[in-house]
C-alpha cells in the first residue's frame, strides 16, 4: 500500500481503513485547511489529533517596558491537574501585583561543519569568515526580508570547522529560515575557500537535543521572570510557607538536579512549555530546549517571598510552523499576542506561575493527592 | 473571570469569547468524552487543539521475540518534510528487510528526597531501608495491582537522603501510579525512622529534566534498534553513499554533540518521538527524555551500511494518561499495538528509519530544499 | 639523542646537560631508590621535582566505627595561603568536637568495550556474562590474592557492548590490577562467545575523565563528611556568620555552578584533594575524579552552622603507585593511616575543613586579601 | 601543637617529629629557598615531597608561526610506563616530522556573583557594566602592569548577576592577579550600583570543577595539535594499523565517553597534563581543566593515520606560582621555554604524542602488558 498515493486525507484513511478493517472516523474532524496543511506541515496526511484544551488565568504580566496586562492562558495537555496546578499560580501572581518578565533575543541559531582537513586550513577559513561578516550578512538578508545575521562563534577540532550562525529572525521561531540562510552562507564559504560542508546542520546549533551549549550561549529567547508575594498570600493561596517552598526547592530543584546529572535545575518547565507549546503552534519538539533553565526561591527577610524563573533557550513564534492552523490560531488570539517578544514574555510569566504551584503543593505533601482526584489515574 | 465557574466546556469558552470579544469557533470542534476528559485530563476545558496526522510506513519491525510484522506509523506534527522524511526511512528499512528492535524493561521511576539531619541518620535510614525491602515491596503492591517495586537507589548527601524507587507499571507510563506508591513508601519510612520527607519528587527520579541518571540508569523502557542496508539500497533510496552517512554522523552526531556539551548523539530523535507521542496520547513532555540516546553508524566491509539507536529513556504506555482519547485509540489502532513493549518496539523502529532518513538528507545537502518544498517555510 | 640508552639518572642527567650546554643540578637531589622507581614508577628518569610540604592541623576525626583521632595533614603544594587556609578549618573542626566521617568501598572499576556486530549478538554476550559471574569472579582471583570482582554493569549500543567491571582491590588504588584482571576477564568473554574486544579501557570506566557515570554511579570510594559548628565558633574562628557562609554556598556552590554546567558542586575539592593525593603518593591524574561532587550548608534553627563534602569517586591507595617512595612515605606515616579507608576518611574530613574555610574567606570578602599576603602573587 | 609556632621548616619537622616519635628526614631533603617558598607557596612547611622525574623526546613541534623545534620534555610522575609511553610516541611524531600546535589566548578568567533583590536591577546593573567597559578595563590596569581586561560575559539569573571577567596575564596562569584586579571591578561596580557582591568567585570563572562553560567558552589557553603519521611508521613505530587506533578511537573516545556522560573525549589527557604540570611548577589542580577535550583521529584514504588534539582551557605560565622552585626552573630550562604561548605550544604536542601511543597499546592490546613490565604493579 503506498500512502502517497492518495490525493486527499479522506482518500487516505479510507483506504487504510479498508487495509486495515479498523474505523478511523474521529481523526477525520479537524478545522484546519487540509490544502495548506498537507503541502505544509504534514504530508500523508489523514486527519488530526485532539489534545484537549484548557484556560489557565487570568494571569497579570508586567513587561520590560512596564506594560502590565492580564492574559488567559490556552493549554493544550492530557494530564490532569496541571491546568488547574498552573491556574492556581497564576491567581497568586496576580493578587501579588502581577510577574515581571524580561526578554533578550539571543538568536536562532543553526551550526554547520566543515571538512577542512587540517587545523592550518581550518585557522585560514576562520580568518576568512572573520574577514567577511559584512559579506556574509548580505547573503543571510538575501534569502528573507524577515531575517539578519547576528553573530558567528567558530571552533576548530582537528580537520571540523564549526560554526555556530545566530539570527534574528522577527515573529518566527525560524528554523527553516535559518537553514535556507545557512545553506547560502555554506556555499559562499567553501566556494571561497575551497573546502567542503559535511552538514548543514552540526549540533552545533544545537536543535532538539538538551545541550550545555544553548544553556550557556542562549538560542531563541533568553526568558525571565520574578515575583514577591507576600507570606500572607502564600499561606491563603498556596496554604503552606515560604520556608518549605524554599527548603523543597534547595533539596528539589538544587541538589536533587546536581546529583541527577541534570540541565534542568527547575521543577517542571517541560510541563508548562509543552501545554503552551501545543496550544499555540509551537514545535513540540522544542519542549527540549524549553526543559533547560533554573528556578530560584529566596525567603526575604519579612517572611515574604521571592520567586525567579530563566530560561536560558526559549523558541517561539507567531508566524511558520503549525501557528496558522485554525485551532492554534485561536489560541493566539485568546493570549491577544501578535508578535515572538509577547508571546515569550507570556511563557515566561506562566512557566514562573506552574513553577511555584507545583513547588507549593510538594511543600504540602499535595501531590499526589492532586493527580489522584484529578488524574489520568490508573485505578 | 472565574473560569472554574462554568460547567461545561461550551459555557466556558463562550464566556471567553464574551469576555474577550472573539470567534473561538474551531477549538470547539472535539471527538473525546468531555465528562472524562475534563474530570481527568484537563481542567477548564474549552475545547480541542487539533494537531494534523500523517502516516508513515509500511515499516516491518522484528521484535525481539523474532516476529516479523509490518506497522503504519501515526504521526501527529506540523513539521513539514518529517512525515515524508520517516516514511522514506520506512521504505528503506522495509526492503532491507525489517528492522531489529530490543526492549528492556528499566523501571519507571520516583526519587523522594528525605532530611534526616545528618550523615549519621542517613546510614541508619538506608539501613533501615535495605533490610524492609520486601516491606516496601508489599507496600507498593497494595497501591495497585498493576505496580510491582524492582529497584531501590539510595544516596546520601550531608542531611539529605536522595532514594529512586523503580517500579514495573505494566502498560502503563505510569508516572501517576508510582507516585501514589512512593507517597505510601515515604510515609512508611518516615513513620518508622522518624525523618520528614522534604519531598516526594525529589528531581532524582528524574522526570522531565534532562539528565544524565536517566542516560546512565535508564527510565521507563531501554530500546534499541539495528539493521544492515545493502550499499545498493543506499544509493536506490537514499541518494547517497555508506560513506557519506558515515562521515555527517561522525562529524555531527558525535563530535558536534561533544562540542554542544549535548546529552543526545543523534540527528533528530525529539521529531520523531514528539510526532508519535502525541499521536497515540503519551506525554508530550517526556519528549526530553526521549531525545537522550546515541545513534551509530558503521561502514561494513564490503560496503553495506549498519545503523542503531539506542533510547535509554523511553516512556510509554497504552493505557493511562492521554491514551484514552478518541483520536489516540484510533492512532493506537493503526499501529494495532495493546502492549506498552510493542509501543515501545514500534518507536525504536521508527527512530531508526527516522534518523536513517534526516542523515541521509544530510549527505546529500538535500535538507533546506525538503523543507523550501515541503515545509512550512516562510518566504 | 636517545635517552633510553643511558644507565643511571646521573648519565642522563649529564648528557642532557652536555646536549643542552645547561645545569640540572638541583633535580639530581633525591630520596628516592632509583633503582625500584626507574623501573616502576618512572622511565628515563633525570632526577626530582621538589613540592613544598606543608602540614596543616590537628584535625580531629571522628570515623564511622565511632574512633576519634586527631590527625596531621601532609599537604604537597605551591598555591601560597591554601595550607593556612586549610588549617584554619582544621582548627575550628577541631574545636567543634571534630567531624564525622563515612567510607563506603564503591570499587575501582575497569570499562572494556567490545565489538558484537549487532545488537542481538550483544545480547547472547550479556545473558553469557550473567550467567558466567561466577566464573569470572574466580577468574579474577586468579590474578592477584588483594583482588575480587564485585560487580558488573553492562550496556548495548549497537554494535558495541560496554561491559563496567568494580572491583575491591583492598589498601591499593588498583589501576594496575584491575588492568591486568579485566584482560583475564576479557579474554574469557571473547574466547566463550566468539566476539572482539575493542579496548580492554573503553572509556566506561571511566578512568581521569569527568564524567557523571562515576558521580552517580560512583568509582573507588564514596566518602563524606560532616559536622556542626556552633554560631559563637562561626564568629570567633572564621570571622564571620553562618547566614554569609549559606548565602555564598548557594551562589556560587549551587546556582554558579548550575549556570557553569559544572560536575563540581564545590567550592575547591581539587585545591585540597591535589595536595594530599601528592604528598602520599596518589595519582595527580585522579583529581579529576576528585573534584567532583557536593558540598552543603545549613543554618540550623539556632544559627548555628551545619557543613557536609560529598566524594563520589576517591581514588586513593596506601600501597602501590607513588606510595612507596620515601617522602611519601613519611607523610603516610606522618598521618598515622595504613589502609585505603583510613586514608579515604582523612582526605573526607580535609575537604570538609578546607571547604568550609575558603566559603568563610569569600563571605569576609578576604580571598584577594590572604592570596595577596601569602600567595605567589606576581607584582 | 601549634605549626604556626615555629620559625623555620626544620624546627617544625624536628617539633612533629617528637610529637608523633616518627622520623622524617626524607623530606627535609630539598632544594627551593625556604624563606621565598614558606611565605609565598606554602605555610607550616616541613619539607618537600620528591616526584620522580623522568624526560620524553625529543619532541618536533611546528607552532603556528611556523618555527621548527625539538623538545625534551620533563615529566614528573609515579605512574610506570607513562614516560614510556609518550617517548614513544614523541619518537613517531618526530620521525613524521614534527606536530602543528596551533595556541589562541582566550584568557583567564574570574566570575563574581552579585546580589540585585530583582531581575529589574540585575538589568540595571548589566546596562551599566555594558556602558562603563573603558573604565573597567582601566581599573583592572592599575593593579598590574601584566594584566588586561579582554572580555565580559554577564548572565543575569532571578536576583543573582553573574559576571564572568576575562582577562590578558602575559607570562603567568594568572589566577592570583585576576582575583586581585576583579576585587577592584567588583568594589567599582557594587560602589556605583549599590549593589552586595556575594562572592568574588562565584564558580562562573569556573576555577577547577571541570565544566562545560570552560569547554564551550575556553579559558586560558586554547591549544591544538595535528599531524599526520604514514601508514608505514604506524606499522614500524606503533605496530598496529591507521584502522584498528581508528576503532579503538570512536568506542572509546567517542561512544565511550558519550555513554559515561564525559567531559573529556580523549584517552588520557589528564596524565600527561598532570606529569608536565608537576614537572614545571604549573597548579596540579588545574588538571581538572586540562582532562577536557577531544582527541580525533581519521584513516587518509591511502591508509595514512590523521591525529588532532583539541585543549580548549590550558592553564599554564612560566612566572609565578611554582614556577620559580628551583627543580621546577630546571625543567623550564631543559624544555627551553620562556612565555607561556611556548608552553603552551609543548603541551599541546606532548599531549598529542601521549595520545597517540596509548591508543596505539590499546589498539595492539598492550596496555596492561606495559603495566606489568613498567608499571608499580602489586603482584
Amino acid at each position: 500500500m503506498n500512502l502517497r498515493a492518495y490525493q486527499s486525507a479522506e482518500e487516505r484513511r479510507i483506504a487504510l481503513e479498508k487495509e486495515l478493517k479498523k474505523q478511523f472516523s474521529h481523526v477525520s474532524n479537524f478545522s484546519f485547511d487540509e490544502s495548506i496543511v498537507s503541502t505544509k506541515n504534514c504530508e500523508n496526511l489523514i486527519g488530526a489529533t485532539h489534545i484537549p484544551l484548557g484556560v489557565a488565568g487570568p494571569l497579570k504580566v508586567e513587561s520590560q517596558k512596564s506594560k502590565v496586562k492580564n492574559y488567559f492562558i490556552p493549554l493544550a495537555t492530557t494530564e490532569g491537574a496541571l491546568v488547574a496546578s498552573i491556574s492556581r499560580g497564576c491567581k497568586v501572581v496576580t493578587e501579588s501585583g502581577g510577574v515581571s518578565v524580561f526578554i533578550e533575543r539571543s538568536g536562532m541559531t543553526r551550526g554547520p561543519v566543515f571538512a577542512t582537513g587540517s587545523l592550518k586550513k581550518g585557522k585560514e577559513v576562520t580568518l576568512w569568515i572573520k574577514k567577511n561578516i559584512t559579506r556574509l550578512e548580505k547573503i543571510a538578508q538575501t534569502t528573507s526580508s524577515h531575517i539578519m545575521l547576528t553573530d558567528i562563534m567558530i571552533r576548530p577540532v582537528g580537520e571540523y570547522l564549526f560554526v555556530r550562525f545566530s539570527f534574528d529572525t522577527q515573529d518566527a521561531m525560524g528554523m527553516n529560515m535559518v537553514t535556507i540562510a545557512t545553506e547560502k552562507l555554506v556555499a559562499e564559504i567553501s566556494n571561497a575557500t575551497k573546502i567542503d560542508c559535511i552538514s548543514v546542520a552540526g549540533n552545533f546549533d544545537i536543535d532538539k537535543k538538551p545541550a550545555w551549549l544553548n544553556v550557556i550561549n542562549n538560542r531563541g529567547f533568553v526568558a525571565s521572570a520574578d515575583i514577591v508575594i507576600t507570606k500572607e498570600l502564600v499561606k491563603k493561596n498556596l496554604k503552606t510557607t515560604s520556608e518549605k517552598i524554599f527548603d523543597v526547592w534547595l533539596a528539589k530543584c538544587m541538589i536533587g538536579s546536581a546529583m541527577s546529572g541534570s540541565l534542568g535545575f527547575n521543577a517542571h518547565f517541560a510541563n508548562i512549555i509543552a501545554a503552551l507549546f501545543l496550544a499555540t503552534g509551537q514545535d513540540p519538539a522544542h519542549v527540549v530546549e524549553g526543559s533547560l533553565g533554573i528556578t530560584t526561591i529566596k525567603v526575604l527577610k519579612n517572611g515574604d517571598l521571592y520567586v525567579s524563573i530563566y530560561l536560558p533557550a526559549l523558541l517561539v513564534g507567531t508566524v511558520g510552523g503549525g501557528t496558522h492552523l485554525a485551532t492554534q490560531q485561536e489560541s493566539l488570539a485568546l493570549l491577544g499576542v501578535s508578535t515572538s517578544e509577547a508571546l515569550a514574555e507570556v511563557v515566561a510569566g506562566t512557566v514562573l506561575a506552574g513553577e511555584l504551584s507545583l513547588l507549593a503543593s510538594l511543600a504540602e505533601g499535595t501531590l499526589a493527592k492532586a493527580h489522584k482526584k484529578l488524574g489520568r489515574g490508573i485505578k
